[in-house]
């Protein structure tokens, strides 16, 4: 349970940064849905480290494999499990943190819940586990492609630097994949907002209540490495606004604004789904802190591995799919409701 | 499923604002523990309108019915079934809205989805459902206060005017509910930021992967009405920071500062659990607005009914209810991974 | 979560036998069926003890009320709750059983489990859990045959007096609910075979591992009260017989036989769905009985209360009930699979 | 969903009989269990077909690999993939059976549901899913056995041949895996009954309504490939026995009867649990048979293949691992309620 999300669209992934491999099982995916593999091995690229100046030199092929529920090109509606084997995981320069809980991280939080961890990098709590989503993230992405949704991401703050635009064909044409080729020139700090938006969906995915669509998806960022906070659609800038001046007024053809986020009452309105994540700085730093250790002292640790100086551009691809998952969920949900397509 | 909240405390909520009866079914409540009917009315009547200039003007007792579940004082670990009747629904003052899509409300997006809908108020999408999570909230606090966890909430940002000082105290002594007694004058708009806090809670609750404690929170805070924006500890604020500043150093005792609102990499650290929700407006205004209509034209409509000026007091209770719940489920899922009682 | 069966059809049934009420939250049924409260309160009559020599005498009128999730005769596609009061639970013939545990009840495993008991009558044990079911049933039931499945059920053997017929207007012409007249005459034992058919069901409800439809309704069936064993189609029957006489031979339009009972590799394949059940006696019974005290030692009692001398007949609806439960779970799952009505 | 067995102790199976390879991943597993790598494959070679006259000549090593979860010869309380590669899938010998649909196969029901399918032998269908199945349950019973639970299963019955005895030591000494040799000598048919004890569970275990123990167990069973039907205790042999005869007494330390099979009212009471399956003959036959088309008309096959001429001595590692994951389940679900090791 606790390392799945969704309930008719069930993303599993497993794997320790630095063990035999990470992966995901995908189940719930339905039949007949073309997998292009050149496709979901671009996303796994796009997640990869190591593709600038701002992100972790770790180099890894991260090539997917496809164990299980494609045959001939499409879906079979079973399980599909995809594996990526860890093959650059350099244990030995974990092995002065043994005893070791690293500020920022979830070192002590860890040995706290389990009472045994694998000291070797983050484990489970490392960003490496987001491969499994982003392969996961692919497939979704392909399925809600058949019912019109598309989605896109880029980072769209940091520190004070805001992107004013949103040419989302230019978020792969700068290092740190801002949709405003002129702000981006200003990015180069260590933490930021990423902006994910799923454009085609359909009025009427989502809930009422507890599975308000706004909920799955707050739901689907928070569970991302390195995020702490989510906002819909105007989110924490509508605090200092009155009822008229963000109700969202719709002439019955659109929606003349968006204060919504595409989400009215939990239920999608057929505008487009806009949801805004803060990234805070990676944990590991460069400079020596101090650190906790097993036994109840502290010690001053300097963390060498490799590590991200910028993650907002790796989280992207994460939470592009993370909305893509999302949407899967509530499109099936909806399906299962009216027994029609969408 | 999509009225559920938790896998292990389970909160269903059911009612329409204008039917019958609201309430909620809470299943997975451990035995043996004390409920307090008058602690359960007073949390109840903190949710209730009507308490101030600044709320909505209905007028129900809201006498909550213990149906199931608690026997001589005491849970019995069975579900616990509570109801809330419906008795001062002034249905007639909806008649109007019949084919009408209200701007800012889910109307259109709930006819989208189910094809069908009581029209008189929100029905599921009335703030009165929240009605049921109150009462949840009233047990699921006074469970985790059995592990010595604390839960208290407020209003600390309307508009650009925010609480400075976090005096829970003062928070029943102002109509907005802030927690800072000088700012708490100064606020009297319609939207604004409320913050809930979990004192006592053990290191450990919360998951490293989907289920971080994090996401749970989200989902939990995400699926109240009017929240578009949830963020933890530091949260939007950490994007202008670095690593070195935002990096909470644990002493082995304590943590000395708290940017990660007291969960790391999914898992609570032992220190406050903190959580800010963005609440817009209330889309019930007195303006005339233009509406959609069922059959694809616009009116120009005013409403009528009795809605909250200012939701940000209402929304407290039931955000603390929301993070009780959420720990509920956090703490249960440790207890079923270490078989000890924190 | 223990409280509820299904996932997508979510019914949670609350209540203690001699506490204010029983009652159930139907999560997930579409949108736009009509419900008759006729037939609804007719099934609830016919689960009524009271009925007949044969059943326990305690006479309640079980008038169920929909509390939600029905407007103007229709559903809405939010949960729909129902609630029966407790008005003739004699808890005083209860007084005596304190600290006692009965023979062939659940009061020691109870007790052994929470620490606490509702010692008067069964809790959540009775019999009287059932009562939502059936509510649920009848809706389940309703909606089911809107895409053409109907569900029949009857008492099939009793001792070694096994009925031949499957007449199934019978039913409800004997006390003993039996589809064969001549047999019935026959039955006036305390345990036996009831049998559930659903017939209509299209082939492709069902999945092929974990969440076969055979596993769906074993869970089902063995989720009502003094039920210890479910057979689907020939079932223990086949252990004598090869492969060569046990496969169904299907010749493109219909199958030759059915000893698959209707559900093949998990699936179900378009023939009638049969399930029977084996139904314990009645666990409350005149004779004195040694029973265990809270206290560790032994005593002899006699129960008086009213229970079922024969609980076949009873057991006929709830199983019905289950079998429409099932089936609705496994249908939404295949529309949510398909995005198509059936 | 449809893959996953449990909600604590999530059982996820992946893979085709003929894709690259099938797995399992389990999760919910608790922190600081030892893994016997020489145990798992142990379990895995009981499972494996070619060990005797009776089963498949198919011959795979079904080398399992852990992928993750276990560092260090313990659990890390994370999700623990395990995989094992298809090794000899004769894939051609099933390329005739491409528009064919065999009778008692799932081929059309298959069909049905998904619209496309993997014709190459059962796909999910096949009994080699329960490759991940048996792989989880040596680690269920693993960790189960750490609170003092064992887990024994064989053949009860073949044909009208009942085994008298009860020796599991027996079990593996003879080709059927009976527990009574001197029975054994005379089960050579194909189909039968697999009985599967658990010793030491404590009172407590399961829930009264929905998920009683009964229901997991049930539903755990009847997902296996080739069961019909499930009796725990006494099961349908109670049909002609009255309450006198078959209330279990407990006289404050044992129950001095089994006919509950270690279950009351949904909750473990202490004694030995007791489940039997009824297990029809395997459906591919050597005999020609007539078969539908997929374009609907009929033509008669042979299958030539290589399938087990007698499951139940396969079944019953399956059946005693899905007896240590339903355990598990329930355990970790009174862990959650009452917050102690049992």
């Amino acid at each position: 349970m606790s390392s799945s999300f969704g309930r008719l669209f069930v993303v599993t992934t497993f794997g320790e940064s630095h063990g035999p491999a990470v992966g995901v099982v995908v189940d719930g995916m339905p039949p007949g849905i073309a997998v292009d593999p050149a496709e979901l091995q671009r996303q796994m690229d796009r997640r990869r480290p190591g593709q600038s100046a701002l992100t972790t030199q770790r180099s890894e092929a991260d090539q997917v494999e496809i164990l299980s529920g494609v045959f001939e090109g499409v879906t079979l509606g079973t399980p599909i499990a995809m594996l990526v084997r860890n093959t650059d995981a350099r244990s030995e320069d974990y092995a002065s943190l043994k005893d070791v809980f690293r500020p920022g991280h979830a070192d002590h939080a860890t040995f706290a819940k389990y009472g045994v961890r694998d000291h070797r990098g983050g484990g489970r709590s490392s960003g490496r586990e987001t491969v499994g989503r982003v392969a996961a993230g692919a497939l979704a992405r392909a399925a809600v492609a058949t019912v019109g949704v598309t989605i896109a991401g880029g980072t769209v703050q940091v520190g004070s630097v805001r992107a004013v635009r949103r040419d989302w064909e230019q978020t792969e044409q700068n290092p740190v994949r801002c949709p405003d080729a002129k702000a981006a020139a200003d990015m180069a700090r260590v933490s930021g907002v990423v902006e994910v938006v799923a454009m085609g969906a359909p009025p009427g995915w989502g809930d009422p209540t507890m599975a308000k669509l706004d909920a799955l998806l707050g739901a689907a960022m928070l569970s991302i490495p390195a995020v702490k906070g989510v906002e819909i659609g105007g989110g924490f800038g509508m605090c200092a606004l009155q009822g008229s001046q963000t109700n969202d007024v719709f002439d019955g053809h659109a929606y003349l604004t968006n204060f919504a986020g595409g989400i009215a009452g939990g239920i999608s309105n057929g505008a487009d789904i806009v949801a805004r994540i803060a990234v805070r700085a990676a944990t590991s730093i460069g400079k020596p802190q101090t650190a906790a250790t097993r036994q109840g002292g502290t010690t001053t640790i300097e963390i060498r591995g490799r590590h991200d100086p910028c993650i907002c551009p790796r989280v992207v691809p994460v939470a592009e799919s993370m909305m893509g998952i999302t949407l899967m969920e509530a499109w099936l949900r909806q399906r299962a409701l009216r027994g029609r397509d969408r």
